[in-house]
């Protein structure tokens, strides 16, 4: 017979190994979320980009705390994208990112590591170091949008 | 007579120095950027407070990441709320904002310093410290809320 304490103990388990989706009270929460995130990503990374392509005047403190941000917030976007989000609010994502998720995961997954290069580019203050990093974070970013987001 | 360096130096100056606003190229884009910093922080915050309020089983280690999320976030709105953004996209944002701007930075700097000491009180891993915490912080976000943002 289970004790107390161990039903208890199960049931609390049972409630934390929730899925990501389960964060979310209903998909319109998800998908304002994820789309919020990949927002103030796009708005970070966009300064850093900025300063690669020369529309904004170079600045290295400011390219690294942009670059920081973004890459903080390009961890998050991902959990809104559970099971059953794929509608219930204004979305471009298509059905392939739940039909061929492996490969959704794997392009969210290198956009991230890119990110991560990209902080460190902008950490050596070498603005040419940094064009070579806003290319390839760009084309992880572009990748997933040609591949999951309706135009 | 300025010799051509300086007058540079003083154009990359003056570029540098540009408000926060010019940090965006349409009000729209201020509105949508700041309006994805609150509901990104928002989330985050909210699943500390659902702990704090026995909604989510308490994990400490989840309410400590998930406060220093909200945290990093509370440092961005502000720069959304630049002159000119009062319009160009559907907003809340009351006229006070910019009438009354010392008032609304001081609100927007008292919920930053409660989300820094909500930080720390997750790092305790103690639920009732954290619930203090989660009070002071919700107080400072239902404070601004209710000078600066319509119903």
């Amino acid at each position: 017979m289970k004790s107390i304490a161990s039903i208890i103990l199960a049931a609390a388990a049972a409630a934390v190994a929730v899925p990501a989706s389960a964060q979310f009270a209903k998909p319109e929460d998800a998908i304002k979320y994820r789309q919020s995130a990949l927002t103030v990503m796009g708005t970070h990374f966009g300064r850093v980009a900025g300063m690669a392509n020369g529309r904004i005047p170079f600045d290295a403190k400011v390219a690294a705390d942009n670059a920081a941000i973004a890459e903080t917030l390009s961890k998050l976007p991902w959990a809104g994208f559970g099971e059953g989000t794929d509608k219930g609010a204004t979305t471009r994502a298509k059905p392939e990112i739940w039909t061929d998720n492996a490969k959704f995961k794997e392009a969210s997954e290198k956009m991230q590591g890119e990110m991560v290069k990209l902080v460190a580019a902008t950490k050596t203050g070498n603005l040419d170091t940094i064009k070579t990093a806003v290319g390839a974070t760009g084309g992880a970013c572009k990748a997933c949008h040609d591949n999951f987001r309706k135009e």
